[in-house]
């Protein structure tokens, strides 16, 4: 083979020249690039490595981009990647400026939609799948989804939106057997059971043969009988959920047998109706280490490929930090029910899993669901604890409203990854979780800015009732702040002699503003440092203390509208407030990519960024 | 039968010690009470009439509130009011300080949840069977679904996560084949085939018969057989979809036959396992009109009851100026979609139904479905429109920023219900739509204040492409607001004569603040009233245009954290502004039911509260 096979790929049309075992040993040098490439950049593995046959079967049928392809979620989406045109840039895999991790239609017209967030993948496909029937177009959209995405709601909803006259519509199932983690539930036992039981299996042949043996005698007999026979194979064959779903319903078959599925692909392309192929696939395939521990290689750092993924033993970080904290908090009270929405080692509450097996629940991606159920959990007397990506509580907006606030129901928030978030980039920005609640009103927010302080909220919220939210960024705490010893008050101030400015933030933006404020000192300006623990409600105090200053600027990390510095200097109005005022805040959640720094100075919260705005404003000032 | 059986009745126990008969005579004066009731209130009638015998079936079973009943929507839920203690006090419903149209923890033990969205109950259900078998409690939790629950993906969410161990969980699907006009889906479709498909119902019968006949004859044979008739027999007679989904699942049975339900609950009281109860009802059962038009007599006003419900024939509202204008806009432009997610009639969408049906969509009850197939839509060279209430809207968050703008995808949202509701309450107030689209960000709002308006600026923002929502109240036109003629301008000026004051609103909130400009005219406080027509994203001219005066008062009816006052304020401050100002909002979205006007005052919007307001507000600079 030769050593350029993949980079010479500009086009999947590429692959229709190929002979099957070129194509085979394509497949080989794609899972060497993916190894290669994320074992530097961080990223997707063991899910990519899995369908590294289905993408190139796929794409060797299906005409990209006149036929559409969909990916649910699109972190599966590396290979369509490497084979639509982006091998030779696809060392840039998220990296500042570089190839996204998720499918991006300003990348490329590979891709039809970003698709960061499980479920959504479906509806937009059926959307699409409409769109070209009303326009006559004949082409097809393709939609891969992941065993996950059955664990989502949303999936239903579109599902239930498939009628036979969705002729151009193929939904791939790449079924690995996990969704993220493992897949719970009931329809992840459902599919186990058309994939793996072999009883299920002897079972069919053995009721097949009978069938068909069967003296038929008499007419009527005949008749029901064979009524019997049809429906006993269905029973027995097919997947009946998804044939009662409204789908044609093709497998299981093998997702690494490229053969058979460049063959049955081509028999599906030429006929017509909404079909359901199942296709079993193994995470991880082909990089050892990444079968024996798919999990680990789900979503990686950078790591040595000899050595492996150095993320299994990872050193503490704020979700472990929680984890390990609840976990001990739950041995003395017994009411405290922990839950996750697929996510039990990206919160740490793995080590809650392992210590209280019973009161802990992980319902699968279906973050609407997490927090109604934990409503009933609080009705029922329990104490419910919800650790949730901050991105995703954005599919649970009004179930903290409708089902919690309302309710009255107790619950303690963990809101995870709250912030910026690197290098998964806009679909994944933590910035809106803040909007939110105080939108919703009711919930006590607060946000630690370093261990010692989640641990002690933690502790302190434990201790109350009602609705409550803690909130800490993705990774390890910040160097600087770590030496903050947690006062146990809503608000610290952190003096300067002689300062007529105040800077207000919370979190771990602290950082930020500390180094603005030396920045300052230096430049004459001299700031007092308000930092926030308790950011909601605020606190009249606060906005009195800070009516004295000349200047007040507010500096967070999360989106503008909505935020707490908004809130505050409204407020601070309100009150007959009359100097100077700023805010620095991110304008929209939609954060590109890159570092944590570059990403803070994307928009304009970095140290530097408040430092000159704050500048500016008491220059303008001075010339008033 | 004494008149006053049903007032006697202060806790559903009282129904173990009453006859069939006695049950069944009860069961026509619950009927009467509930047509007085809601002809004169206005409410849920239809779905009340059909869920009589069934309601009195489970309670006379179950022993409620040791037993947990959970209703899914709660508007089905009057007849379980009657008959726990609120027979009395039933003729206040949903009228101010009266009986509320959902379930209502603070009204009545026997109430688990606040219930007015639809898909979350089965997930609360869940969870308080969870919480009960941790505590060791072996009372029962009993859910009643609609069948418009299996359109919306939350209840999917949750059926993933039963499995057997949740021994104390009984489903109650009550399938009347709507959801609010009429149930769409492969659901729908599914259950449409086990209730009605009397061939389906033959074929049980004699395959029933032929494989009990069918003679056994050699080992081999005979355990195949067992095995078909097995397979076969759960095929036909089960809900096949149920039980691969994990229920127990008994049924169809009818849902007005008295002594039927209460052998089958006293059954299931006895058994264990989550078990689903397929109940076939009718909707409006036992009122011919509204049995003849279940749809017209869903939710209704006061209506006569010898003449009818006369919102059949209702006068213009803004759903319907909507609707009408979409329609035909739609005539003149092949590629508008409309889209809703189960609310033709209340959003006005049955005039492009009926016009434009290929493209007419339908979804069922759900909101985040809707949002993604009309980025798919969109994505497929079509103009989506969405006409969703604000309140179901609050299901979407994720969606919108996740599907809509980060692809960039064209949207009309028709924000309907934008604002109070009225009698709904709580569960349905539309205060937080403005609050999230800004958020969001990237969305333009506009906010037309009466039909003229309306139709105005929908048919300026078909012209554009992008992200867009034009949000408007329930019901119809101001008045006083209906003199406006639009100026086609994002933002009006109503001088006065030398003002100092400026008045800044939106929307119908215009009348309330047109009336405090005139009062406070009277007092010596002369104002000019800024109306913004496009509400977001903020004008830098409205922002520098407002610095020049001594006052700056923002009233809006919605919430206000998040909401443009808070945004308007604090862009005014950063501009340098040194005056004073105000804000008049709704503290929560959590605003009991009333009529409107005793609304606006519990949430300090009305023309007195903004007039009061603004008057303390220019003492204390006197003052000062």
């Amino acid at each position: 083979m030769a050593e350029s096979k993949l980079k010479d790929i500009k086009s999947p049309g590429a692959l229709r020249s190929m002979t099957m075992s070129q194509l085979q040993e394509l497949c080989q040098e794609i899972r060497r690039e993916l190894i290669d490439v994320v074992s530097a950049n961080g990223g997707h593995l063991a899910s990519n490595l899995g369908v590294v046959e289905l993408t190139v079967a796929l794409h060797r049928v299906f005409s990209s981009p006149r036929d559409s392809f969909v990916f649910d979620v699109g972190h599966q989406a590396y290979v369509h990647k490497l084979l639509t045109g982006r091998a030779e840039v696809f060392s840039t895999l998220r990296t500042e400026g570089g190839i996204s991790g998720f499918p991006k239609p300003a990348e490329s017209p590979h891709d039809s939609f970003i698709e960061g967030h499980c479920g959504a993948a479906l509806s937009a496909a059926i959307g699409l799948a409409r769109a070209k029937q009303l326009k006559g177009d004949m082409s097809k959209v393709v939609v891969v989804l992941g065993d996950g995405s059955f664990t989502n709601g949303m999936t239903y909803e579109a599902v239930n939106n498939i009628d036979h006259s969705l002729k151009n519509l193929i939904v791939v199932l790449n079924d690995n057997s996990m969704s993220i983690s493992k897949s719970v539930g009931s329809v992840a036992r459902y599919l186990f059971r058309l994939r793996t039981n072999s009883g299920y299996s002897k079972l069919k042949t053995a009721v097949e043969g009978a069938l068909n043996s069967v003296p038929l005698v008499g007419k009527p007999l005949t008749r029901c009988l064979a009524a019997a026979k049809s429906l006993a194979r269905r029973a027995i064959y097919d997947g009946v959920l998804f044939e009662e779903l409204g789908f044609r319903y093709v497998g299981p078959v093998d997702g690494h047998d490229l053969p058979e599925l460049v063959g049955l692909f081509s028999e599906l392309n030429k006929s017509s109706g909404p079909m359901l192929v199942h296709v079993i696939t193994s995470k991880g395939k082909g990089f050892q280490l990444a079968e024996e521990n798919p999990g680990a290689y789900h979503g990686v750092g950078s790591f040595d490929i000899e050595k492996g993924n150095p993320d299994i033993a990872e050193s503490d970080c704020f979700s472990n930090v929680f984890g390990r904290l609840l976990a001990s908090l739950a041995d003395r009270d017994g009411s405290i029910c922990a839950i996750t929405a697929a996510m039990k080692y990206g919160t740490g509450l793995n080590f809650f899993a392992h210590s209280h097996r019973e009161r802990f629940f992980d319902v699968g991606i279906a973050e609407e669901h997490a927090v109604t159920f934990a409503a009933g959990l609080s009705k029922g007397g329990m104490r419910p604890v919800l650790s949730v990506y901050s991105t995703f509580l954005q599919r649970s907006f009004d179930q903290l409203y409708h089902d919690i606030l309302l309710n009255r129901a107790d619950l303690l928030l963990a809101v995870d990854r709250a912030g910026l978030v690197g290098s998964d980039g806009e679909t994944h920005q933590g910035l809106m979780d803040v909007a939110m609640l105080t939108a919703i009103g009711g919930f006590t927010v607060v946000s630690p800015c370093n261990y010692g302080e989640l641990r002690f909220w933690t502790e302190k919220l434990m201790q109350t009732r009602g609705q409550r939210a803690i909130r800490y960024p993705r990774g390890a705490e910040d160097p600087e702040l770590a030496a903050f010893q947690p006062s146990g008050n809503p608000t610290d101030l952190i003096p300067r002699p002689g300062a007529s400015a105040l800077l207000v933030t919370y979190g771990r933006e602290l950082a930020q503003v500390l180094r603005a404020a030396r920045e300052l000192d230096g430049q004459g300006i001299s700031c007092d440092v308000m930092k926030l623990n308790v950011i909601w409600p605020l606190r009249e105090e606060d906005i009195t203390a800070a009516l004295g200053y000349k200047l007040v600027f507010f500096a967070e990390e999360g989106v503008r509208s909505g935020g707490i510095g908004e809130h505050f200097v409204s407020r601070l109005y309100q009150q007959g407030y009359s100097g100077l005022c700023g805010i620095a805040a991110a304008g929209s959640a939609a954060v590109p990519q890159s570092e944590l720094e570059p990403a803070m100075r994307f928009c304009g919260i970095d140290s530097s960024s408040i430092a000159e705005r704050v500048r500016e404003i008491a220059e303008q000032k001075n010339k008033a």
